[in-house]
């Protein structure tokens, strides 16, 4: 007899992009046995290097195991699937690509593992279609990494097995992650649509001579964000009607609302509207490299994630 | 002889709903003489209330001055702003009324006062018209509470005089506020352009039945948000697309992107939109009233913002 929790079998990431060897990692580093499937000869430094970025910040957040395990990397998809209880896809956003490593996935994995694709914005029926049991597939996207970030959306497909949905659920959340379920899909999913509702005001702003690149990321970082890191927009809407709630908010604000969705910024992505963006990222970058940026932002993130993770306050939401 | 700057003359607050109480907060709290103009035999409580309310915070930020001044109200805007150096608007956002009072306002204030409206949204070109000293005249909107929220949105219309424009963001910084000056006036301004972005789609999402208001609100809090307190939709943008910057990442990402705009919900904010997102907020909000919810958000902010007020890195952007 044992009272630990049995451990659930060993994970297969198939794809080693970012997304993938951030996968790997968080695994690798909650304990879990992870085979990696990449064609690529840069697949496995990859993994490595990502392993040991993980590693400080796992462990900063109270989330390293202490028995953490390293991934290992095939080659071919049938070596790294087969004998996997879950399988994390981890592939470029290609949709017949998607399926014909499915079909790869199917002919050598166990016929009950799951398989959760890391979709950024694909509908999980479309990538059902062809699956010889599509009832064991569905979307599992992290916010990234998955290593930092502690939540992921999840998406069941018209056939998908409630039962699976329900297991995969429990699953990520007995590794510390926060779940998100949809209860209709729709391209883009969640954490995108939003992202992008942001991101083509911003591009209009700044494309449209409204304002730079810096002020509009300096409105959202200094100001906006920093309520929205603590009060999601709805409840933002709501607390402004005072005692009179969202429907005080509506009457009052909703004909200023009306208005402003009227005149947001309805940009294309050509190359006078890119050029122009990139140029006024440029100048609020000011020279710093990739490296420095990104590491000034997971410096100033981990404390805020690690403060959020432990907040009683904010885990019972 | 005195090293000390000049203390800024007297200020004058006209309109004393929530925001302009908040100012009225600010500013006596910061150690400035405060008159405050509004007829509603209410004003008075709730400015008193917002100041008591505000001196905590302020303290907490290490913004309290040592010396901090009570607000006086009026009931007449020429009672208030009679030798004031410096006029903050804060009426409610009606275009015919702001420009009667700004006759008002002129007919009483000294010549070189500078008005600054708190419009959250009219373009200063627009509440310009008909005043006799336009130039002096210029939209200086907060994040609301002004008391808590470090920044505020400049923006000069056709007749500010650009002198008033830097003696004004000289001004507001010298109280400790971060500014933002547009390039150009645009409906809505940049806060609430970036926030109704984002409020059309969560309201798509619930209303359509993609997502509960609490799971929208929590993709917000627990993920995007986070992100966006360190670092701006731009900068995330550019650092997706690693050493290859938003020129890689635009190349990568611009194909789902627009095809994510394409597909962003238009909700109308007719009976039964506003039916379905009130209904999924009051769900989320589990009783809770307005008083314990605004605390809560207050008491999450605080530390987060007394943080980035000190921190060197963040400052300096």
């Amino acid at each position: 007899m044992n009272d630990r929790p049995e451990q659930p079998g060993p994970v297969a990431v198939v794809g080693a992009g970012t997304i993938g060897a951030g996968w790997a990692a968080y695994f690798a580093l909650s304990g879990l046995q992870v085979r990696v499937a990449d064609p690529s000869g840069e697949a496995p430094a990859l993994v490595a290097a990502t392993l040991e970025r993980a590693r400080p910040v796992m462990a900063a957040l109270g989330r390293l195991s202490e028995t953490p395990t390293v991934p290992r990397v095939f080659t071919d998809v049938a070596g790294a699937v087969q004998g996997a209880a879950h399988i994390q896809e981890a592939l470029p956003e290609d949709m017949a690509l998607k399926r014909r490593v499915y079909a790869q996935i199917e002919a050598a994995a166990p016929r009950e593992a799951v398989l959760a694709s890391s979709s950024s914005g694909l509908l999980p029926s479309a990538l059902q279609e062809g699956m010889q049991h599509p009832e064991r597939m569905l979307v599992v996207h992290p916010n990234n990494p998955p290593y930092l970030m502690p939540l992921v959306e999840i998406v069941a497909g018209r056939m998908t097995d409630p039962s699976i949905l329900a297991l995969t659920k429990s699953f990520y959340e007995s590794l510390g992650k926060r779940t998100i379920v949809l209860r209709r899909e729709v391209v883009g999913h969640i954490f995108n649509r939003l992202q992008a509702a942001l991101w083509r005001e911003a591009i209009h702003l700044v494309a449209g001579g409204y304002a730079s690149a810096e002020d509009v990321d300096r409105a959202v970082v200094e100001g906006l964000g920093a309520r929205w890191s603590v009060c999601g927009p709805l409840e933002i809407l709501h607390l402004s009607g005072g005692e009179a709630g969202l429907a005080g908010s509506l009457d009052r604000l909703g004909p200023a609302l009306q208005a402003w969705w009227g005149d947001l910024g309805e940009p294309r992505l050509d190359a006078t509207t890119k050029q122009a963006v990139i140029a006024s990222v440029d100048e609020a970058m000011r020279g710093s490299s990739y490296a420095e940026r990104a590491a000034r932002r997971d410096r100033l993130m981990i404390p805020l994630l690690a403060s959020s993770l432990t907040d009683p306050d904010a885990a019972a939401r």
